[in-house]
């Protein structure tokens, strides 16, 4: 049960970090196939370089259960065990939730449930909290909702910008991705209600 | 500028910690005097045994316009610099927010935004975050509203009970609390939109 499919729309650092983490032996895994709705997505172009197979499935002019049909397609040809979004920018179908049954993950930066949705940097700059991260969560038919798997925080300092504080975030992201896609891949946690428990080996 | 005014509903544990660490010589302040809305909280004692003044000023009946005005007029009479909410379960009229422009904190036991209201640990271990923490925040009309002055942050545990995460969680408030109120009666900060940055010496 090591064989990740991931579902990104843009650059995908995440990936890239899940990528460098499982090279140097940080992370036992492999990534199965990278999966853009956008053909342009400069992750994909990153993923072949990596000699990954990486596939453009544009979502222009189709509803989302067909949509969500033909990836979940490509995942299963794959013989995916776990989806990890990696700024992928799409709500998932019910259709597709059911398929991977806490078998997806994403992550956000954010200390969620404090600003769910685009910009959450931005977010929490202009609201003035004094700690701010990132959350790696089970995905739900919602956004940015999810039993919550690992979260980090960080400092907001008096002079950030958005690109300061994101950088900082950014920085946790690659780390706690990587290490709740291990706690999830070992099979050693328990959902219960909202609240995931991780299990000492 | 360094006469505090106390207000609390309850036993006001951050009223003590606030005691300790002016009597410790860790804040340079004084307490001018605590007000309670409740004839029997256990916080007036408290802070008579530490030879304060304390004084009962019950709410039950009157309009909160009327009410506050009574509050205000005590904390004029003992010139009152700076309030401090410590436990006080009412939320403040426009007419007092007014009196004490920057000159209102308040503490609450969550990374707000997350979690404002009654029982933000049970909020907080309920929706599974692996981080929480506490507020020090200027009060406006709102609840748990107001620019945020300082934070920090709290590990959630796997084996957490309501109990031990408010006890990890409160004893950052002791420390956070008086951090705020040294920062606010320096008068070294600034505040634009909801962002409150800290001046350095």
């Amino acid at each position: 049960m090591r064989r990740l499919g991931i579902l990104l729309s843009g650059r995908g650092s995440n990936f890239q970090a899940i990528a460098n983490n499982i090279a140097a032996g940080r992370l036992d895994a492999e990534i199965a196939v990278v999966i853009s709705n956008r053909e342009s997505a400069p992750g994909l172009q990153i993923a072949r370089s990596l000699g990954k197979t990486a596939l453009a499935i544009p979502s222009r002019g189709l509803d989302r259960t067909l949509y969500d049909q033909m990836v979940l397609e490509e995942l299963h040809r794959h013989t995916v065990d776990l989806v990890c979004l990696a700024g992928y920018m799409r709500l998932l179908s019910a259709q597709f939730i059911a398929a991977f049954p806490r078998r997806i993950l994403n992550i956000h930066p954010s200390l969620l449930p404090s600003f769910p949705g685009l910009d959450a940097q931005r977010q929490a700059l202009e609201h003035g909290v004094r700690i701010s991260g990132c959350t790696v969560h089970f995905v739900d038919e919602n956004l940015d909702s999810g039993p919550i798997i690992l979260q980090a925080a960080v400092p907001v300092r008096d002079h950030d910008t958005v690109d300061t504080l994101s950088a900082r975030i950014l920085k946790e992201e690659h780390r706690i991705y990587s290490e709740a896609i291990a706690i999830v891949l070992s099979g050693k946690f328990s959902v219960e209600g909202r609240r995931v428990r991780i299990n000492a080996q």
